[in-house]
């Protein structure tokens, strides 16, 4: 049995809130079950100097956890005066998951920053912020959109994330952290709307895994992260609409 | 007229929702107007090497606002690499606001950490983050007495804080952004349940104040604090019952 | 009795040395009792990224402290990799106190850097500091009105500033470090020659205080900072002459 | 056809030096192709503050590039004043892949430092840089195996990397930089010698992929990794003999 | 002719006032021509990581320059956020300077730290440096010995520094800012009371010199120093009675 | 005895291999005896801010350790988030002796980077340093020359370094770190082919040196750098053929 007393492919319950924030170009607060996180998605007219003069556009994200969104108190990256590598990792996941369809070039010399500020934290941040900024990113564009006259959004598809892993023996979708903590394998997924793969990333935290056991994974990622794009659609309405 | 119509000496409406975080031993969610913020108080078991060894407890507290809590971004702390001069000030004032209400000697070697994140900002986040994090400071204290067995909570009294302000010739409490950034005075008080002083920072902007218009600022102040007060009471209910 | 035989209304003999350095536009020693502090004014031809192409200066003030200016020795900013919250705070007040009585606009895309390095540390560093700078800026501003041809010091009124607090339940004015360090009640206040307030800082380190207290401390302050005005102008000369 | 003229299912040529370095109790120089790295492991007695007190060791890993490893200079993560997020990543999954091998209850208080250092870049660093490194470690603990007097190396299974990925339509083994800049797909996989999976790494950089191409990939790693393995046992002997 | 009319072979005017500062052990402020520095020596009863456990004490420097000591205003390095080389490398010099003539196993577990802060520079910072700290840190293992009843002063020699160079192709002594800013040689030599060297550092600006050059600018450098350790023992007095 | 047998006035063996690295203009491994190095000097098209518009290029240099080169493993400086002073002073060093036989007017608004990075320390690292960079410094310029179409190399003789150091009362030339670790007094000295000097470093680690001592340490050096530049000769063939 699951400690929130799920099936193995259960999701907990999603709920997405749409512009969460007065100011933002899109904002929203995600909730998966306890998770929870404000994501927001600023349009700046400028691109970072790697991309000066090529006439296109960047997304960027950060990630980060308020102090007490954990269990014990975790000091401030400012405090400690060093970025913290795991959140460097993740802002690494997120921005790149997100630039895989959305087609820079439409978007001008502009970057959208991207901010997932954990609130709560009960395992899945990273997904859930993948999932909850995607809803933000298609906000601040339509916006960007309905401003400059485009033609289309330029999203090529939904993005949703999903994390599965292999606890006490049994597989199991959308791990929580009092499952997170003991895993034996943990994997995050990051797919599109139709089904195809932006990022696995599949750790043994034990013992290594077989390969059955990797495609068992994916398989319960899946169908979690199409339930999820169900629900993005739900909220969003039709990307093309 | 007030921006939002409000008379001269109205407060916004004010929220405070308790055990907003899961984990946190004292948790709020504050909202004065469009002013959110998140205060959680957390308690550790050993306080700063000032301190050690001289069987009394500490009560700090940090700052920090969302990168999108404002109407144009601002770059994190922790990705300029450098602590922002102004969240040092504020978290200063924070903290020497709630230890002068606390005995710490009755503490122990604690140390309690009190977090205000703003997660949106619509003028007088330090003063609301003072009245929230009173609260949140409340809770854990109340849970740290259970638990203890004290026989009283160690805080002598309420604390409240709340900005006035000059604008356009006319005196105001409770300033938001649009006259917040265009004040000529701009004073923050903060005061105890009592109606005493703790700390009182009145700054001319542009031209230098008389002495009645200061007079007249603290009356101002004093009248809204007594309201937060009130609000904090009926949140909290009594101190030492 | 204080510490070194004053009332309580009492200034320390203050001297204020000009043109301390060969190389500032404008610098001054100033020793107020045993505390003193080297404070000087550069002129830079350019200023800040905000202000950028609105054709106006800046008036900037950093502060610190030589380590064995204190009676333990303070380690510098440079070797603990981080800038000191006291300091910040203390710079960003001076930098405040100046600007209020400064007309940018004449300055031009100008910045005056104000540095003010505490030699000695005996109690009211922060005071001394906007005293002695006053002096400082006022002979850079006479240079530059020089060189430039102005036809006036772009000086609206002279600024000094002092402490004043409670100790062992009396009032005092110009707390040394003994004072300071056990007061009740600590305040600094910044006025101009006319006696209007450009800030009031007032904490409560103990018991918080009453309205008739400050009022009283207010007065204390007031006819203090109206004898370092008295001084400023024996030693300056008629601002506008 | 490749740059190189390999054959999408063929490794570049690898050879492992060791004791390479005079002082490491392990290192390695390992080159592939033309990429070369020094891999080296050194013994701490000691543990990081989180392990303290438990009894087991810890096995941690650094990845640093020279600034002239790549086609175009690097400047130095200490010259910017700031840890790169790309490094940051590499070295915890180096870490990760090798605790996954290691019993780490065997080692007692220690920590194994394992340095990878990048002398020269032509793509697949961090995996050279896995499976140099486990070289080293086995080498530093055959030496604290005999120091000890343990029973047997506290190793379970090899452990090797290789990169994979989609290039002009096309799956590949073991990118070198010409390859790996304009992949499609790039994918990390890091598995044991009996050819099960420590960590799976996939990444979209262009178009999402398919799941049949994630497992193409996945078994052309496969045989890369079989390979790399059993060089390594050339190189190394039986691990428990 | 050089800048202020000096012969080639001739010091500036020196001056060492001692106990410039109130809580120091030892302190003093140095002026040579118009540079200036202030040199104190703290006494703290704990010694650095590497020393702990050894039974001996410690000397250690750190210099710094006041931001307008200089032509041009300084930035802070606490403002940039990293240390300056050229600051680095001369408080390791003054550092190695000090405790090649004080017997650090009769201080016990105690670390002096000399702090050098120059008010003004023109030239010869470091070397003046060196001897003003000489004579603060005497005047501060004085008060040690008094203290802790040692039977002599744990220092072998006075020690003091000049600097030469060669200017306009002629060698000068104690070169002041306009010469040190277009030698073609510039040297910095610290000896002992004695005549012999503790430390030579000759660098060439422009040209190579030739071995006889080299000769010649330590002889004049040895015949200063001469001059400003009489100037030291007239201080001091002599340092074993 | 010298502990690895050699003659007083006797070079380890030296090797330099040119072309060590694949993409930069100019490198080498240089190994003298157990010291080994890699330096690289890249080609960067745009000068340091403060020669701008001066039409003429720079020399600079890095230096760093990989943490294993030494007996105990170094933490790296990225980690320790400060740099190192050691490291500080022996780029300015490499630097200024670089730049001392470089035309830098003929280089064009460009900057060299040579980087020095320590393999495995024994000793005369920083020697080595400049003995090695000078020959990929030389192979940089060669091909801009090419490129640019110069009449002639801007390097007007060669640079080589040397360490020479009293150890056990003898005068000894190239100390390894056996002896470099106790030496009583250790010297480094730079020095042009045509046998003047560049640099001189030499300083007392424990008691002071005589005059007599440090010429004949200089003429120990002078032979030994005398035989290195033979060897850059023939590894370079002429500078200006």
């Amino acid at each position: 049995m699951r400690p929130d007393g799920r099936k193995p492919e259960e999701l907990r319950p999603v709920r997405i809130h749409r512009n969460y924030l007065k100011y933002a170009e899109g904002s929203v607060l995600i909730e998966i079950g306890d998770t929870k996180l404000v994501c927001s998605a600023s349009v700046e007219d400028k691109v970072p100097p790697f991309l000066k003069g090529q006439e296109k556009g960047w997304v960027t994200a950060e990630y980060s956890m308020l102090p007490r969104s954990t269990e014990v108190r975790t000091p401030r990256d400012s405090t400690r005066g060093r970025i913290n590598g795991r959140s460097c990792e993740i802002q690494r996941l997120i921005g790149r998951s997100l630039r895989s369809v959305v087609d820079l070039s439409v978007l001008g010399e502009r970057t959208i920053w991207v901010d997932c500020d954990v609130i709560q934290a009960d395992g899945g941040t990273r997904t859930a912020a993948i999932t909850g900024a995607f809803v933000a990113l298609v906000d601040a564009l339509r916006k960007l959109k309905e401003q400059e006259g485009w033609e289309r959004l330029p999203v090529s598809d939904y993005v949703a994330a999903v994390s599965v892993g292999k606890v006490e023996d049994s597989l199991r979708l959308d791990l929580c952290y009092a499952e997170d903590s003991r895993a034996a394998v943990d994997m995050n997924v990051v797919m599109t709307g139709d089904g195809r793969f932006i990022e696995v990333q599949g750790t043994a935290e034990g013992a290594p895994f077989t390969e059955e056991e990797l495609y068992d994974l994916l398989s319960l990622a899946s169908a979690g992260i199409r339930r999820l794009v169900a629900y993005q659609k739900e909220v969003l309405g039709n990307l093309h609409e």
